[in-house]
């Protein structure tokens, strides 16, 4: 029972997707901090320890430690196991008279309750190593112990293997932090932030600068939490991004701006989204794409963990249009193929009604993807739920063909498909033995938008059945470029909007369509995407006043006073610059294998935006509210909820 | 004319007090990375240039190079000073009529206009060298240049010798970004920052942890911006620091935590107080006052700029009863004399009538500080002005003496002190020719309160009069310690409040007291002072759940249900754990001599909380409120105000 335990903690370090990684044989703050300088850093400096639990080896034998931790364990009132943030370490409980009192101390301390040991470093007995257990070869011979604080009765144990929802654990946040997972998710993530900082300020010149969050809304900026000033009516947003200001800052000659920067987006309740969030900002001068580009792929491979596969650059790229024509969407997992393909060509004289319907329209297409040996792994419900998700979900038809495996459940068009374009099909999409095809047919973005979905879902569905399509180990980034840089707006297609933001420059070689086909104009936004996740976003910016401006006022019809002050620092000199951020809880998610972004932050927010801790957000008394000029509107619907609380203050409701 | 600019713009380091630094021979950017790390950033990576303006020297002779910038100056169209962010350089601009198109495009771009210019780093002829400019012996022969972007009429010149109202400066920040002492400010700030970093994650195993922004009201948080939900009535708070996060985090047993933290204060109309501020936010496991003391030592010493004079430690210690009987303050300015002395001894048996009041009551005191030289440097109207100030804030009578100078206007109060007492007062407070005492009475804190603003005013007036009292090459730091742990509440001195924050532990050797004079009990508390301005603060935390209950619940009375959490997670196995919290913004400000914080700062908010550039806070229509269940509630004496807004949007109001 011991050993298998703590085995697992010590093993607990492979990923939730269930890689395991290379971190069996060492604790994992060790190795995240041997691998990742020269320098170890002095753990135990200022303190009353002398050591680690985690770091002690054979080649302490002999010496006098002092040990601060937790009890993970005691074993027969003999062996007590202690935890710190470094690794377990057995200690033998003394069990002679004249040690009565630092026997008691051990043996009637609670689990998890901290305590101080001083001892020596002994090796165990021949035969009682632990070869599982970093520390496995020695044991503290303790002298003397003091109980720090005394633990009361645990909501839920502080071990790995112990199942806890999600709701708990964020209940009792500060317990989950002492978990193996979030120890390393942290540390983790604090690593890969410093390495980043050494990169972009010490070997690239990068200047840290620290902007506001108390800034103005911004136009259109709909999702930005408000907050009321001393000034009646006056109102302070929180930034969804610096923007502007890192604009500003190449207008004032820093020339290269970054900042871990955080930022709010106030969304309602959306899952794996936070209110607040954090993101690396990046500003240049004088830079074009490619600089870019260059720069973020160095930044990744130079802050990449040591523990994973190397980062391979320069990362490939691929236009918008092509990763919507082979994905079916902006950001395509490119770790495994099943591409769309376009079919058209196949069906110009085909008989089959609804592609004939859909051909002879002028957008018409039909597209499919081929789900290699999906016949051996896939049921026939698998089929019909794929078909369904995209008859809810996006309105359309989709047909599953069997061109090569021969299966009873085709359906009486897919045969007659079959018969008439077999040949084809196999050759165009290089089918092979249990190959499926789903078809679908319609207007090119909608039918290749069901196909990118049905494409993961398949993905999914495969994996469940033990095939392996997307290494877990592998980090499959993408540049994906030429955006539009403008779509129509979705409440009123007559006009335009920014596909990303207002001050995003148009592609040079689409410029002269600006005033004549607007729709048709390329951006110079970039994405980065990872296994299928957007963890990154830019562009070069657009610094001529003018141009600004009859973008802002003609095409997208905004009101230009609220961004006076951008336009006016255009005129005065603004240099040419671009810029991106990175998502760093997405990119640490990613690395790090969590099942979910509020496994890489401290102290995340529910779905709901609340803080489970410390129940908030909460109410105030009306007084409180009062230098702030603002009274809370309760809605019509709550007025019963309004006259339970009768205007005074509630702190538990 | 021209060189006499020039040198000044590369002279343009020494610091605002006047102290000129040791940067006149470099630009100060070059000087700033060389001097702080081994390899040199590298500053044109991924850009369009090949080399920066300011880093050409001999050594470059013959190079093509590709520069960007701004034009600074140009002479009689033969020469062009291009300016980037880090330096100058003289282009030669050609002549000859098969350059026409760039000697146009040099010569008809207004100032401050972005160029792209190539050419060959060439000597200039025998005789122009420039030595007072750091690429002074070098100029640019131009071959191609290209208009980047042209300037329009700028509101004022970007020359550091242009006087302009700090207004201007803010509604125009990205033009004075541009200024040497901006990028001065910003970079040394950026570059201190990362050495912090390096020395706590790199060198001390400190894991950097962001907590959340959007948290909820602390109990006595007065001064916390309130943020709105999209749930009726619950609102967000900004937090004034991590407090409760980062002991939180020792709790979960992170063990070494820091951040450089955003946080807010809401104090309305503060001058030299901003309502954003940054803080090195730490916090420590299994630590004692010591620790925490050296590490911070140790971190402003691996941080601190080497072209300062190094910081020594460790620093100085002084108990707050000390500080405050010696200095009359809690954050004393030990870079000079003038203590306060108490000489109420002299006075026992004295026949002047105020001073015999003040001593025959229980807490009387009599006590003076002694102005060197004072009697040559200071006016009758600067005594009276002392006097007037200490009359007015602190309703105290102070008395000039001059023991020993013979100045005619000693009031026949002060003739009648002279005579009786004047040879012990000598000794006791080792008068100089020209010494001057002031000389107050009254109860102890009080009397030494006055005494230590005047210390301060008389410091200022006598430096005013050309004397040197504060070298401002001296960097004076000092740990304030054993600060009371509660201070009668000024609204009803009755009951008590934290003198500091409501987790600071009590001092071991006091807890006694706890139960029968908790007034007399003194803390763990320390504050860091440098140069007479608190730079940081922080203590040894409670631990122990029921000791923190007993002073929430009984001693403070304050509601602990609000806090609940926290009691909570101490009777989980919390660690006896302190911390400490740099104000960043303060310390940069005293590093760089700069005369405010908002000279530190990239965008700072104006002393009314206002962003003079943007115009944040500012109105918002209606219908934005609406999600978050809130309405503006104008105050009676806005009627008209309210009525001219006549309830729709005004943007530009």
């Amino acid at each position: 029972m011991f050993s298998c335990w703590l085995s697992r903690l010590c093993r607990g370090l492979s990923t939730p997707t269930g890689r395991v990684t290379h971190l069996i044989q060492g604790s994992l703050s060790r190795r995240l901090m041997l691998s990742s300088q020269r320098r170890i850093p002095e753990l135990s400096s200022f303190v009353a320890r002398t050591n680690t639990c985690g770091e002690l080896r054979s080649s302490h034998l002999g010496q006098e430690v002092t040990l601060c931790g937790w009890i993970q364990y005691r074993r027969q009132n003999i062996f007590l196991v202690l935890r710190d943030f470094h690794g377990l370490v057995q200690v033998v409980i003394p069990q002679d008279e004249s040690a009565a009192s630092v026997k008691k101390i051990l043996c009637e301390a609670p689990m998890e309750s901290v305590v101080q040991v001083s001892g020596t470093v002994i090796s165990r007995p021949p035969g009682q190593e632990n070869p599982k257990m970093p520390t496995g070869e020695i044991e503290i011979k303790v002298k003397s112990a003091q109980l720090l604080n005394a633990c009361k009765k645990l909501p839920f144990e502080i071990k790995d293997f112990v199942k806890k929802t999600e709701a708990l654990r964020l209940q009792y946040r500060y317990l989950d932090l002492r978990s193996f997972q979030m120890q390393y998710n942290l540390r983790l993530r604090s690593r890969m932030v410093m390495k980043m900082r050494e990169y972009l300020c010490n070997l690239h010149g990068f200047v840290d600068i620290e902007t506001p969050t108390l800034f103005k809304r911004t136009p259109g900026g709909a999702k930005e939490f408000v907050i009321p000033s001393r000034e009646p009516g006056k109102f302070y947003c929180l930034p969804q991004s610096p923007q502007q200001f890192k604009q500003l800052l190449m207008v004032g000659g820093l020339d290269r701006y970054f900042q871990v920067a955080r930022c709010y987006r106030d969304e309602g309740s959306r899952p794996d989204r936070q209110p607040e969030f954090t993101q690396i900002d990046i500003e240049m001068s004088f830079v074009d794409q490619i600089g870019i580009r260059s720069l973020i792929e160095g930044l990744l491979q130079y802050s990449w963990p040591s523990d994973k596969d190397p980062v391979v650059v320069p990362f490939p790229s691929m236009t918008f249009a092509e990763a919507l024509a082979s994905y079916g969407t902006d950001k395509p997992d490119t770790r495994f193929g099943m591409k769309i393909v376009d079919i058209s060509d196949v069906f110009r004289n085909t008989k089959v009604g609804f592609l004939q319907d859909a051909l002879s329209k002028p957008q018409g297409t039909v597209k499919a993807i081929c789900i290699s040996e999906g016949a051996k792994y896939l049921k026939r419900k698998d089929i019909e739920s794929l078909r369904k998700l995209a008859a809810d979900h996006f309105n359309q038809e989709v047909l599953p063909v069997f061109p090569k495996a021969n299966r009873n459940w085709n359906s009486p068009v897919a045969k007659s498909i079959m018969e008439e374009q077999r040949s084809e099909l196999i050759r165009l999409m290089e089918i092979q033995e249990d190959g499926v095809v789903l078809l679908t047919a319609g207007e090119h973005r909608k039918a290749c938008s069901v196909l990118g979905k049905l494409r993961l879902e398949c993905a999914d569905l495969l994996e469940a059945r033990g095939l392996v399509l997307r290494d877990p180990a592998l980090f499959s980034f993408l540049w994906v470029v030429d955006f539009p840089l403008f779509l129509p707006k979705e409440e009123n297609p007559g006009e335009l909007e920014s596909a990303h933001h207002p001050f995003t420059a148009p592609h040079p070689s689409d410029i002269h369509l600006l005033h004549t086909e607007p729709k048709q104009v390329r951006s110079q936004h970039y994405d980065l995407v990872l296994n299928g996740n957007e963890i990154g976003g830019g562009s070069i910016r657009i610094h001529d006043a003018e141009l600004q401006r009859y973008i802002l006022a003609t095409l997208l019809k905004e009101d230009v006073k609220l961004l006076s002050h951008l336009l006016q620092a255009l005129d005065f000199g603004a240099p040419p610059h671009g810029g991106i951020a990175l998502g760093l809880d997405r990119l640490i998610c990613l690395v790090t294998g969590a099942p979910s972004i509020r496994d890489v932050i401290a102290f995340p927010k529910s779905f709901r935006g609340h803080d489970l801790m410390s129940n908030a957000p909460d109410s105030l008394p009306p007084e409180e509210l009062k230098p702030y000029h603002i009274q809370v509107s309760w809605p019509a619907d709550s007025e019963a909820e309004k006259s339970s609380l009768n205007q005074p203050y509630h702190p538990e409701s």
